[in-house]
């Protein structure tokens, strides 16, 4: 699969006192840039959630390389690094466009939630997904032994 | 009935390039100081939501008099100047609490709904939340008359 | 001058309780319309404030028509309705890209302002950015003469 | 030194789609929540910047425990467990208020910055605002030596 880069132009009220993106936004851009990813792969989060599923994030992690201002935009990488049927793993590298310097890294991970708020098996619940999930997966390279090992496990 | 004046104390993340608290979270700390006053008055939003109503905004008006910086505590007034079973119009007064000068006023507007997204008379559905809503009006004072002969167009 | 309508795809964080865009975003989306703007006429934002100049909001409205959804996209028509040397007014038109329906009308008040927090005549210490917001005054047509005799009196 | 614990109060705006406190928004507690220890040390982080210095955020983890929903009050605890002269990570505990349920842990890492963008020693640089903090060190109690061998080896 071959995916669009997503890009976010930083906006005016994403910047602080410092005058640069203030670092809880990051945080949000990896949201936009996840959503993109669902998307372009076929698989909007909208429509997950009206099947009555969702992806809450159980953990994050940002490091911050470089400051970015206002009018600045941001390239953002996006992989699925580890996959179970009950679990996701997501990692990031956001660059500025222009230049290519690395302004942040991050990970967050995921569960997969009915909307009663039980812990589900996405790869029994919705297998469709999944499979989608598990092409990102593959398309990353690097994790794919390690996410079927954590797979076969659940 | 007293009210205890709400208060917001300005956070770094609220702040933009320019130093100063970003315009649009004026907008969110009216929303801040409604639901208080709704609290205070022994009436919390939640409960109204969980009755299943809800008070979306129509509208939203705020004219900027100062600039505000991190750090700073904002107080907020808020009267209820205009009811009728269907609406509601609110008004702030925005000040800084050290020295009093003000810093912003605003207005939002207000109707009913259903959590179906219908809109609903609020005397009808939920008249004893109406009557809470209708002694606000009352304590602002000023607007009274003119509410009152709202109330009864509709 | 032609202009491509400004688009913002609406992002989970956005959203609220009640499911849909928080009305305090709207305030944001014109702003990025706004600068969008300024980019797109040849004058970015980031070009005033690096001269040391700023636009700051003087007042905010904005009229709620309808209600908007995570994954939609909104498009943003913006027009510079009044222009003196020393304030300027923009008015907005938010609609769902895909259907057209109108989400929301809005207006913001400006003035000009120096990096001291001065109030100056762009007209005399600015002319050729105030001669691209003259260009977009004359474009959106209607409100062009009214602006010109305010333009004169100051 | 003992401190009032610092609390925030969930609002409205701070929910998403899925009912609950947007993930990103517990970055911005931190935060908050670590202003709020500094003035309570007597040493706000207005008067640092003020004094030409700043404190970036080099990295931020967070894990979620549970679901925050509007209207429930949020307790977080704040420790510094690492100080060197040119560093510094704080610790945080986010319950909510009324059952002290354990809603979220994080962590943030900062380096100490001159306005102009520089790392400087804190220690060397503003030895008082430097001391409050190893005041604060020394009160988490569990992580002083680790700090100080850190502290010597820089």
């Amino acid at each position: 699969m071959d995916f669009v880069p997503y890009r976010h132009k930083v906006q005016y009220y994403e910047t602080d006192g410092m005058r640069v993106v203030h670092h809880s936004n990051y945080i949000r851009f990896m949201e936009e840039a996840r959503c993109d990813l669902m998307e372009q792969m076929g698989y909007p989060y909208g429509r997950l959630e009206a099947m009555g599923f969702g992806i809450p994030v159980l953990s994050v992690q940002c490091d911050y390389k470089q400051m970015t201002r206002f009018g600045e935009t941001l390239v953002i990488g996006v992989e699925v690094t580890e996959l179970s049927p009950t679990r996701m793993t997501v990692c990031y590298e956001i660059r500025d466009d222009a230049t290519g310097s690395l302004r942040a890294t991050g990970e967050t991970r995921h569960c997969f939630l009915s909307i009663a708020g039980r812990p589900i098996s996405l790869k029994r619940e919705a297998p469709e997904a999944f499979e989608y999930f598990r092409r990102l997966l593959l398309a990353s390279g690097h994790e794919s032994e390690k996410a079927t090992d954590t797979a076969q496990t659940e």
